[in-house]
């Protein structure tokens, strides 16, 4: 079983570039070709870069909440008020962060990238990254023939745990999560509610050749996967915050503080 | 930029076990070497059953708050123990599930697995991940003459997120995560907080391989990342609870519930 990574330096992406050029000329200059069955995963940031997806913050109209919990949280206004404008909420913060809910997601700052951006600018996260994640797929197919699945790929980090890992926000083509239930364990017994996060796993991946900087690598393709390609758009299903483990014992604190040393 | 991904399945590994043995075989079977340079990554839950660190549920005794505790979040009395005993901190939880504090990171159960063990049996998880990952990678220098880095990896969820993504409980001969700070960005703006979790990342792309279930593919060799490899013994940092945005916002709730409308 053997899978492998490509990693796709490109040029500086602009506002108003055609990605599937860019992503030509990428796969020209590393001498590859996509192929069936492959994997294109495609970082949020440049692509919402070349979709245009750039604000300069001097342009941003601030709101009262938005200085307010800019204070509060030590981001500026500017900044903050983006952040209200493109999440359905704000559940808290430390400085110079707050964490929001997009989409049912949790994401910091709603997803907005300050870095790579130029000077003074932002760059907001896609509006419909499923369908974005589509039409690069479909338009992959027309352009090069062949049948792949994309990921749209962001960074997270895990709570209490240091460093950025690769996290999947758009997925076209395969689904994103595998049901594993019903599954049978090395035992024999049936795996009773293990979901595999397919589309994470891969963007996590794809996070080692793509980095965080000035790398350049907007496209990492992941191929041997044996992912069944298809006209599959099942997005990235969430969970409930009652029933999600952090959230639920987080926020909705099960245990009372008092409760909290063990004996 | 290519890397490259070798899944090896092994015979069943029970209690007992030499994994260097175990691994040998199953490199044997794939036609495969390790190299240096090589990142080796691990089932936590494999190489926790070849150390013996299997339980039989039966055997537990159950204490009070166990008792309480394992009612309260429909988990059996003895599981509910064992995870006290192998956790610092219970959270709070959801039906099935607590959320536990261990060595300074959040884990469902106390990291106690429940699949892919014998009938009747859970599997604990490594007291010291870390010093077992030193083990390995010393038993694989002696035994087969190279200088590879080792990951030991679980699985985990990511907050409101469906599925389980790999995830590094310990490493040894590389940085577990890299400090991207100082590094520019595409724009030359230096980036101001960026750290990667390179041990995450690979953990997770190695789960692209391994599965969940019957897969038995315990190692996975991770080729071409160019990681300097070396007598490296950091460990995973851990962000205290205050200062992570997850936990900060959630836990510490510094949006009271009345105000989280947005205007």
């Amino acid at each position: 079983m053997r899978m492998e990574l490509i990693g796709l330096k490109s040029r500086l992406i602009r506002p108003g570039d055609d990605v599937l050029e860019v992503l030509e000329g990428a796969l020209e200059r590393e001498g590859a070709a996509l192929e069936d069955g492959d994997v294109l995963v495609v970082s949020e940031c440049a692509l919402a870069t070349a979709m245009g997806r750039v604000v300069h913050l001097q342009d941003v109209k601030v709101g009262r909440r938005a200085m307010e919990l800019g204070r509060r949280y030590c981001i500026s206004p500017e900044l903050m008020q983006l952040i209200l404008e493109h999440s359905k909420m704000v559940l808290g913060g430390i400085e110079g962060y707050v964490l929001t809910l997009r989409d049912g997601f949790l994401c910091p700052n709603a997803g907005i990238d300050s870095s790579n951006a130029p000077d003074g600018c932002v760059v907001l996260p896609l509006d419909d990254p499923h369908a974005e994640a589509r039409s690069l797929r479909e338009g992959v197919g027309k352009r090069m023939g062949v049948r792949i699945g994309v990921v749209i790929s962001d960074s997270r980090t895990h709570p209490l745990r240091l460093g950025c890992v690769g996290i999947a926000v758009g997925v076209s083509g395969f689904r994103g999560i595998v049901d594993a239930r019903g599954q049978c364990d090395l035992f024999g017994k049936k795996l009773a509610i293990t979901r595999k996060a397919l589309a994470d796993n891969i963007a996590s991946a794809a996070q080692l050749l793509m980095g965080e900087g000035d790398e350049g690598v907007p496209f990492v393709i992941v191929r041997g996967t044996g992912i069944e390609i298809g006209d599959i758009e099942e997005g990235i299903e969430t969970i409930a915050p009652q029933e999600c483990l952090y959230f639920g014992s987080l926020y909705f604190g099960s245990i009372s503080p008092s409760e909290l040393e063990l004996p």
